[in-house]
This record gives structure tokens, sequence and C-alpha cells, in this order.
């Protein structure tokens, strides 16, 4: 029996994280991790999809009002017409000859996107009783590469560069599906860093984060360069030599700052600068990339699609690929991705905190490594433990590592008592 | 006395145009002209500012939702307050700490930017009695730069740079300014060439606009190439070797496609090539430019912000800058724009049609040719003649060219009827 999509509901969640500067960086200040939160109802009872994609608060309504000028595209659909041509669908629905000029492909109109999209394969994930990373692992390469979006990218990735990336490694995914049951997937932590915490507050953070396994931390900057590399200076002194440390910009610098900063910070043994300049500017990073090698350039929670992500790797602009799971148009897109990653041999770095984004990337992390790039080398999820407590089904962290995801679905259906304290405004949380 | 901005309303107004497939190119099949109109009330009797952005239809409503997302940000204050410091006042307005991940500066986000912003610009152009052309060319090149948005462009255009090139023509924008007077600013067609039409249609088209004094035109492609290259031959045939013929692709192609196709199209003498690909594809465009020169690569409609233009015009992929007067973010960043363009000798083809378009970008052309780029060689301006006549002060055409508007602001004041009947769903053209 076919599946039907017959309803789309959408609402607006939204945590009042901006009153403890949780999530504070130098362009923004005051986030309250927030999401459209999609539901596709089925005709099957008990069978629902969900999907979000994260925005920062205000405007999440904008999310949601995309999301309804979207929703015709998919409703009535069933889950076998979708997966019958499901390139076809995504094309379909980033590229609606009057919705498109609100992107294309980036910003609102893709968040949109990736909601749907995401919704779509939570929905199929759990039909087929697998955890997606599974779901995807499972699929055979010809069946994998039908659902990756190749316009505007053929000349990095062909059908039959996706199909080798595919196959090359299809042999040993089943051990790497088996390691990963027993260790689980590397992290790094974003969440001693803040910058609007005291010295105080990231020693004692980083000190309970190393207690709990983690070995790579990563610091937020852009604002004050002198206490900045005092700052660098305090973490390296707790995490020593062999600990690793990440710095993030979020894009406030010139070229020529970023540059000049980094030589200031260079002393402290950073493994990459993330977003050290405006993320479109590929050609900017790429000059950056080179100045301050071997400090690689991490980028990508900004980075809108897949042609962007494409001239990041053509032009050595991108040392880490930091896919993000919301801003790109879902699944799909992501597989471009990966597999552009792959074949630039460059380490994939997932984007994660905010809300929700934990859930997702770690089914990303799990199928990029078991069936496209084996090495996890240079591989580490950002992690950070705010707001698991909303969903079904939160991350499982044990010694600084995501456990592999086990039950059927995207890992993003949240708990309906948050779902009504949550939405905006009308929820306990925000009527108070 | 101080103006206060004391309410701001915003409308969804939208046009049936798919009906007559007016618009109609490889990427966009069915367009609606639509825009997201603004009105700033004062608490000056009679004095209020308009501004549009511009969309397909579908959607136009998420505009509208973008741009109550920002109201907050700009109601209460003072065009006094405002222009103390326009520059800063943008960048608060792109950059606002939780609307700037729906962007960043790009989208929906910044479409909303861009009527916001548009409607200051043309209440500080009612307000001091001018056209906002004038308004521009009168203010002294400190006080303009002070408009500009530098951030991230630095290492392309710095504040020392827009000053030198305000500086180098100042002494003779009178002289050009009573030029643009006597002969108006020189345009292009693309009304004969859209791709549902016949022949027969393009044929007549084309006559009759050479007979109104037309020796510029466009014609789409991207659907079948053996069909547009006859097409191409009949236009050329039509307009003969002195005509101008350029071509747009509206971003269907891959960069091979791209540069195949246009060798099929290169005996009929193209002056540009438009949207060959995807408009983030900055490498992409280098490579065709490099490909298919001496035809020129045309590109900025679809270009988000002032990063990406500046990437095009120092990868050398872009020939000839078609700002959009939308979807940058207004005024300010077009400067930003236009001096690049200068810096790159680059001319400057404003991107126009739809709706309010052409009412737009004649400011910004006569602007640009009095104030900073005094050369016309190679510069002509898109024309439509669609929908004029729902503005209160229309652009008024002369043997082909723009004549240069007289009346204060920046003639994008629609006029009520309009507004009642094209407002979606509920006006009389929607409602029937």
């Amino acid at each position: 029996m076919p599946i039907t999509i017959t309803d789309i509901t959408v609402q607006d969640i939204r945590f009042p994280t901006s009153a403890g500067l949780h999530g504070s960086d130098a362009i923004h200040k005051d986030p309250d991790y927030s999401c459209p939160y999609v539901t596709l109802t089925t005709d099957q009872e008990g069978l629902a999809g969900h999907g979000i994609s994260f925005t920062l608060g205000r405007g999440n309504e904008v999310c949601v009002a995309m999301i309804d000028a979207m929703k015709h595209l998919v409703l009535g659909r069933t889950v076998e017409s979708i997966f019958a041509d499901m390139h076809g669908f995504w094309h379909m629905l980033a590229n609606d000859g009057q919705l498109r000029w609100l992107g294309p492909e980036k910003g609102v109109q893709h968040l949109g996107v990736a909601a749907l999209i995401n919704a779509i394969w939570d929905l199929k994930a759990k039909q087929a009783g697998k955890p997606l990373w599974q779901l995807l692992a499972d699929m055979d390469p010809s069946a994998l590469v039908e659902c990756v979006e190749f316009s505007h990218v053929t000349d990095a990735l062909t059908e039959e560069d996706a199909r080798a990336l595919l196959t090359e490694h299809a042999g040993t995914k089943q051990d790497r599906a088996d390691n990963l049951r027993t260790i689980g997937l590397p992290s790094y932590t974003s969440s001693a860093g803040w910058l609007g915490y005291t010295d105080a507050q990231v020693r004692d953070l980083v000190r309970k984060y190393r207690a709990a396994g983690w070995t790579w931390f990563k610091m937020k900057l852009g604002v004050d360069l002198d206490a900045e590399v005092q700052r660098a200076r305090l973490i390296r002194e707790e995490i020593g030599a062999e600990g690793r440390l990440m710095v993030d910009a979020n894009q406030v610098w010139s070229v020529e700052q970023a540059i000049n900063s980094m030589e200031a910070l260079a002393p402290y043994d950073i493994l990459w600068i993330e977003e050290p300049t405006h993320p479109d500017d590929i050609l900017g990073h790429a000059r950056i990339a080179k100045a301050v090698a071997p400090i690689g350039v991490a980028v990508g929670e900004s980075i809108s699609n897949r042609v962007l992500h494409k001239q990041f790797m053509q032009a050595g602009a991108m040392a880490f690929c930091q896919i993000d799971s919301c801003r790109l148009g879902g699944v799909n897109e992501i597989l471009t991705v990966l597999l552009m990653a792959a074949k630039f041999d460059i380490p994939v770095c997932p984007h994660a905190g905010g809300v929700g984004l934990c859930e997702y990337v770690q089914h990303l992390a799990a199928f990029n490594h078991v069936a496209i790039s084996p090495s996890l080398d240079n591989v580490a999820i950002e992690y950070s433990d705010h707001l698991h407590e909303h969903f079904v089904n939160p991350v499982v962290m044990r010694n600084g590592r995501y456990q592999l995801p086990t039950v059927p679905g995207y890992s993003i259906t949240m708990k309906d008592t948050s779902l009504e304290a949550y939405t905006f405004p009308t929820g306990s949380a925000w009527s108070q």
C-alpha cells in the first residue's frame, strides 16, 4: 500500500537561549535557538515525518511562511512516488518557477526546502524501520546517485564520479558500521568557548568537558583580539599540547584582518580558523587559506548551497567542510557536498549545536564514514549540550563521542510537551 | 523639525502576468510580477516614503512577513537620525543578530532590507524635493561615502578609492546632467524576445521597437538550442549589422553547456551572454568568460550582494554589471557596487522589467553617469513596457531612451486604484 502525505503542519518553535548568552558570538549576540517544525501526517496510523530548519529566533515565522508557500508541492504525494524520482522531486521543490526568485537556492527559500526534504527522509527512514544513516548506507550506489543533485556542479562531480566514490569502499561498509556501534563518532565541543562567558567559566567548562572525554575544543573570537589571544593561551594551558584547539570568527573580519589576526593566534597551535570572513567570499577565503597555512580554513555553516561549496573546494579555500543539515537543501544536497568533499579529499566536520543540529548531523557523519570516506583523521562533529531534552530520541554521548543512533528515522521528533511549551508566542515558555 | 516615521505598512501586490507568458524564460516559466509595497508614514502631512522589492508571485507574502519582522528597527526613527549615520543604519538593518541567520545578506532577508532602504531613500528625496538621482548627484563625495557599505569588500574598494572615484569627474557633473535632460539614457528592450512568443510575434515586436527607436535587443534562450539559433538569426536579419543583440540563458546551463551553446550562437554577433549558469558560480562564469570572448558575460540580476559582485569583478567573470535595484540591499549597497564597477572599468547595464524596476534603475543609471562613470559606451538600461500604468510617475521613454525623471522621490509610488485592484488575494484583479 502506498503511503500518502495527507496533511502538513508547521509550528513556530523557539527557545529563549539568549537569556544565558549560550551561543553568543561576534555577530550573533543574542540568539534564541529556534526552528520551524514540520509534521507530515500520513494515511498510515502512527507514521509521520518530522523535519526542521534552524534559525536564531526573530524571523522564524518567515521560515514558517516559506514552508506554507511550498506545501502544495508536497501535499497529497505518496512516499513511493517521491522516491521513484527523488532527485526530480528535490529539483522541483528547489526550483518552483515563482518561488525560486526568493533564493535561488539560498536563504529563507532554501531553509524551507531543507525542512521539508528532511521531513520526507525522516518519514522514509521510519517507514523502512531504520535510522537515517543506515537507510542511506544500505542503499546501493545507483540508488543513492539517483538522489543526488548534480545541476551546476558537473564540472566538479559527475554521476560517474559519484558512483565510483560510493562503490570504492562498499565492501567494507559493515566493518565500519560495527566499529561505530562500539566506539561512536568523534566530536568536539564548542560549549566551553562562547564569547559571553568569563575566563573562570571557560576554565571550569574546559575541565568539565575534558573529564568527560573531550579533547577538541573550539573558542569564539572576533571582538577583542588581545583578550582572545589570552583566552586561547588559557585553553591551550588547560588542554595541553595533545589537545586540539580551533577558533571561530563568525565572519566578522575583512580578508586583511583575518590574516593579521591569525598571526597573533598561531603560537597556540590552532587546528582551524572557522568563518574568518564573509561566507560568500570564496576568493577571500582562498587568500586567507594561503596566508595562514598550516592553520586550516573551516567553513560551511553559512554556505548556502552545493554551487558555493564546489567553488570553495575548487579554489583551495576550505580545509574542513562544515556541512549544515538545515542550511543546505536537506539530505539530497548534502549527499552532493559529501561526495564532492570526498573527491577533493576534504574532511567533513559538520556544524551542529543550536537546536536539533546534533541530532541531525550524527546521521550524516555516520553515513559519510560508513559509505563514502573511511578516514576519521581530522574528523570531529561539533557538539553542544543544550536543548537535547526536547527530543524523543536525543543524541547519546559517551566519552566525548556520539553513539550511533538506533531508532528509526532522522532523530528530530520533539516531545509534545516541548512543542506546546515553546510554541511562539503562545507557549508557556513565552506567554509567562 | 525632524521628520519621524510613525507607521509602516506592507501590502502584497501581484499582477497576473503569467496569463500572457510575458516574462517567460528557461527557468521562470509563469511569473506573476509582484512586490511587497512598503509605505512609511510620517508625522509631516502629505509626506510618505514608498519602497518595493520584486518577486515572481508565490512567496510574495514571505517577503511581506520578512519586512514585518524588520519594522521594529525602523519605526519611530527620524529621517535625520537615519541620515546622520546612513551607513550605520544600513548595517544595523542588514545585520540584526537574529534575522541575519536568514541570509546572511541574501534571498528573502535581503529583499526585505531592499524594500525598506529604498523606501527611506524615496522619503529623503521627497523631503529634499529632488528626484533620487539628483539627490545623490548633488551630495558631495564625503557625504556619499558615508552611505556606502564597505564591510567585506575593502580588498577591492577602500574609502579612499570611493572618494577618489566620486571626486574625479565632479567638476563636469552639471554638463552630463544637462545632456541627459536633453537626450535621456540609452536603453535596450527585452520585450521582443520572451520564450513564450512565436517567431511571428518576435518579428512584429522587433519591428515595432525598431520603429520606436530601439537598436539593442535581447532574446531568451536555454530550452531548445537549434530553435534559438534560428531565432537569433531572425532577429539579426531584422536589426541589421549595426543593431546589438544580446542573449539570456537565465542560469540553466552547466559551464560546459554554456561554452558549447555559445559556439553555435557566435555567428550572429552576440554582444553578451547573460546568466549562462548558476548565479553563485563565480569560478564557472570566469571559465565561460574566457572561453566565449569576445562575447561578454553579463550578470547581476541574481547576484545577492556586494561580496559576490566583488568576486565576479576580481575573477574577470563579469563584462557587464547588471545591478538589481531590489536584489541588492537597496541604494546603499548599490552605491558600493557602482563604485566597484567603476574601479574595475565594467559598464553598468541595470536589470529592469518586472514591476517598478524600470522606474527604479533610471535613477541609478543617471546618477552613475553623472557622478561616477561618464562613459555611456556599452551602457544600456533594460526596458520592458509592462505595468508602468500603475505608477503615479512612470518612466517616460522617447526614441528608445529613458527621459530623466524630474519628480521628487524614487518614482515608485503606485496609484491607489492599482494598489486596491492588485492586492493579493482580495483585490478585484484576483477575487474575480
